[in-house]
């Protein structure tokens, strides 16, 4: 597995601090420009403006929470749209923190979801991609330039609860075609 | 089929127009509380937020189109979760359209979505709900308090190529259950 702490220069103990850059980010001085908690977060302005958090992430394991003020819906339960952006978000996280971002870039190729019951707090996320699976995956894409994987998550409330499932089915490709 | 449209006394001429209300709404003067086209696209602070326009609604249609800018992803075509969004606001749409918002409201029960190209434009979808169907459901939802819906989408690029599909799958309710 290629962790890409490991491509920048950082290591699993350091993947969250960062380097200099120059921007303020809120609780702390500096943001670096391949934060991937940052990326993840801000990266796609449509996931920034959800104000989704990654509480926490290292290779191969994600936890984000989509927070319910900011995506009430009409009847004042989470919109569809958030959850659909909080079970989606993990592939761009476990990627960026477990795959070789100089090399490959992820693909969403689909994603069924079912909404179980009405979202009313904040809704979090938990994604693991197992060391064996994230190895297959990366042979697959050195050998023949993709790879498809799939996972699927589950979306629990602040009392535990399940408030939607997703299957979630991706693929990681070669930059370089056939490379 | 009960239409929305006739149950705050506006028919299908007038539907678009709307009545004085006291707000300001861009090109025109006066917006509606229930003016259908508003709160589809405003409703929901998450749905305003992409900037999705309504082009068309009708009793059993709609067409609506999410612009590429603000959804744009870290590679510069549009984010999943738009995609999802704009597959998914149709639903509420043809409810307003088309059932008695006084009497029932509509819940999302799942989606499978399939990301077949990437979207490098703005993007449409049109859903059209046959008037036998929608006499259908609201028979059903007038006997059992709720009845259950799907349908599936295209949406299309600028170039009219399909970029994703989806299978929707809805429920309408009664506002009192066995009534």
């Amino acid at each position: 597995m290629t962790c890409i702490a490991r491509t920048i220069g950082l290591n699993r103990e350091n993947f969250h601090r960062g380097l200099p850059y120059g921007a303020l980010n809120g609780d702390r001085k500096y943001i670096l420009p391949m934060d991937p908690k940052f990326m993840i977060e801000q990266g796609i302005p449509f996931a920034g403006r959800t104000e989704v958090k990654v509480l926490e992430l290292e290779p191969g394991y994600v936890k984000m929470m989509m927070p319910l003020q900011p995506n009430l819906n009409h009847v004042g339960t989470m919109y569809a749209g958030a959850l659909f952006t909080l079970a989606e978000l993990p592939g761009g996280a476990i990627f960026l923190s477990t795959f070789d971002a100089n090399r490959f870039y992820p693909l969403i190729k689909g994603m069924e979801i079912k909404f179980l019951k009405p979202a009313t707090t904040d809704i979090t996320v938990e994604v693991r991609l197992d060391p064996d699976e994230a190895a297959r995956i990366q042979e697959a894409a050195n050998e023949n330039g993709k790879a498809n994987y799939d996972w699927e998550c589950e979306l629990k409330d602040a009392n535990g609860q399940v408030v939607a499932v997703s299957s979630n089915r991706y693929q990681l490709r070669s930059m370089k075609p056939g490379a």
